[in-house]
């Protein structure tokens, strides 16, 4: 095979941010070739792409789609076999929720390339992460658009940056009032301004969480302190994140909110690739930039994410496990919009933290987290 | 001496670039000493200069001026003689008009870093200088806050940029109807809304005259063909200038608008330095960055300039000649603000282009526009 093309496992393909890697591909399919494809439950879509795509490996959490799938044309693997399989070059890391974190530790301990769109493996586990990619020289390439905005800004500085300004759209309920706030509907948070994306993440959005979770992740990728990381609202989502260097100077990473941008960087890296497909800011159109400060006390799980990340230990992961499923409970109408970071705020207060915390005692932590929670809402403590 | 200390020629030192440039040297003494500083008439300031930095060598363009200066701590030599002296390692290029060109050349011919802000030395000789610079190796690092953003932003990418987009503030009469524009005076046209410059500048920065004068510079700069140079009214003077890359994502280089900053990354280059004397963008501060199209019809000059950079040869020269002489005119109330490009209108019109031009055909065009822009004043033929 040329040596130009990348061989590419993603692990969430029938997801938001895995649907759009293959588009990616399909734009560009001289230059990548899907060599893995995992997926949760959607045993439809998955068949779809595997015919289209016609990997070598593949994966399916439900067992007994599994089953069905049993192929001659692929092998069935693990999430963590095909991360670190010698026929691929780069994992793309797309699964949501922890089920990332051990395929994304077992690319990185093989010294892949790990185009990581998956927050939570960061965030929970940010510190093994990093310490075994820097034992592995494993690259993570951040598939988020603000740590991508980030990363390219950074490119080609022979100094560390000095500040992150992460942009954050203010999600749907800017603006909104405390009253306002109470009444949120799970219908009103999966309406986002501007980026088409999975449930949770759009309701995380919605509560700033999303936010906090990138705070703690650009953390850990750009191994800057969190006094040195600042949010700002830009309701447009043009300025995808920009960075701040010792003489002052600011550079930012512009593009319309589509997540292609961030997909596409990651897996051509260093280069970049023309893609027709891509929109180009029509400056015709732009007329109006605007940038406002976040309201920390509107939208407290910022603050309870970055003093989570703060603390550090076993904290994110329990902030991570309460937030998945307070927005569960939320989105099944048990819980108000408000409640959710009052869940997370009780959960981490009765957290017992434990620093430098193995991958056992991270899953541990998490178990833990979720557990309590449901307790919090049985015993009605809201 | 410590080889973490650059050796620096000021040409132009008592000029609003040049006294900037000696301010960012005053702030970082233990980087950057003086060893040259030339000045033009301002025999008062350059002799205060003089006893502050105590640099080898000195240059005044007044012969009178220069008798008086004879002493012996110091040599007193031509400008190209202190461009390309070898105890000099980067002659920052702070001088107005074309006496920049002669120097910038013996820098470039020497392979010296030439820190350029006086933009007649690409505008009218971009291909003598750039060639020039390829042979000997030269670096000519930009000190124009445009140039510079772009330079910034093309720092670390491995590929060329598809498109650059030069911001400008607009100057102070955008948006005025044909009717204002005729009636705009002297004292108006000096006021600009963000930048504090010299006279030339300012009025250039009216006319929009000065972003022409910057597509030519950035053509050859950034090897960049003009169809793909464009231009953003950006009034708040924010972001610099913008690249776009050729997977559609454009990064962008912010600070206030204060020429600090592009010299300070001239001279410190591939190195940032701290400076606490320069301003950090203050987000709380910052709500709104607007763009709109540059009216081409009520700013003739910026038409006409890059016609000229298109058409090249002598074009260019004759256009900033013309320029020159026309916006001398104006500012001494004997020609109108619209009739500056009226003048160079005509003057581009009736010259005989010659591609490829030498130095001194480059020298005769300026002379011939400078000649006809008279001609054309004293036949009234506005």
């Amino acid at each position: 095979m040329d040596n130009t093309v990348k061989r590419l496992a993603v692990l969430g393909s029938t997801g938001s941010i895995g649907q759009q890697t293959l588009e990616v591909v399909r734009a560009l399919p001289h230059r990548f070739h899907i060599v893995g494809l995992a997926a949760g439950k959607n045993i439809g879509l998955l068949t779809q792409q595997i015919n289209e795509f016609k990997p070598r490996f593949v994966y399916c959490q439900d067992s007994e789609a599994r089953a069905r799938l049993a192929n001659a044309e692929y092998e069935l693997l693990s999430l963590e076999d095909i991360a670190r399989h010698p026929q691929v070059d780069t994992v793309v890391i797309a699964t949501s929720g922890k089920s990332g974190l051990s395929p994304t530790l077992a690319a990185v301990k093989a010294g892949k390339n790990v185009a990581l769109a998956n927050k939570e493996s960061l965030v929970m586990a940010g510190e093994l992460i990093t310490n075994a990619a820097k034992l592995s020289g494993a690259q993570i390439l951040p598939i988020d658009s603000e740590h991508s905005a980030i990363w390219q800004c950074l490119n080609g500085e022979t100094q560390p940056a000095t500040q992150l300004i992460l942009t954050a759209s203010g999600g749907p309920f800017r603006h909104y009032s405390p009253a306002q706030l109470k009444e949120v509907t799970a219908k009103q948070a999966l309406k986002h301004p501007t980026w088409q994306m999975g449930r949770k993440v759009t309701v995380d959005s919605a509560t700033l969480m999303n936010k906090g979770l990138e705070v703690i992740e650009a953390h850990w990728l750009f191994d800057m302190p969190f006094a040195h990381i600042k949010i700002l609202i830009h309701p447009q989502s043009i300025i995808h994140s920009m960075v701040e260097f010792i003489d002052g100077s600011i550079k930012a990473q512009l593009s319309y909110p589509d997540m292609r941008f961030p997909i596409q960087y990651a897996l051509s890296y260093p280069e970049r690739l023309s893609n027709p497909q891509l929109p180009r800011l029509d400056w015709n159109r732009i007329n109006n930039l605007t940038f406002e400060q976040p309201d920390f006390d509107a939208f407290p799980c910022l603050k309870l994410a970055i003093e989570a990340g703060e603390k550090g230990g076993t904290h994110p992961a329990v902030l991570c496990a309460a937030d998945e499923v307070a927005v569960e409970l939320f989105l099944s109408q048990r819980i108000k919009f408000i409640d959710i970071s009052n869940l997370i705020e009780q959960t981490l207060e009765q957290h017992q933290v434990i620093p430098h915390p193995s991958l056992e005692e991270i899953m541990a932590a998490d178990a833990w987290a979720r557990q309590k929670v449901m307790q919090l809402i049985s015993g009605d403590n809201l």
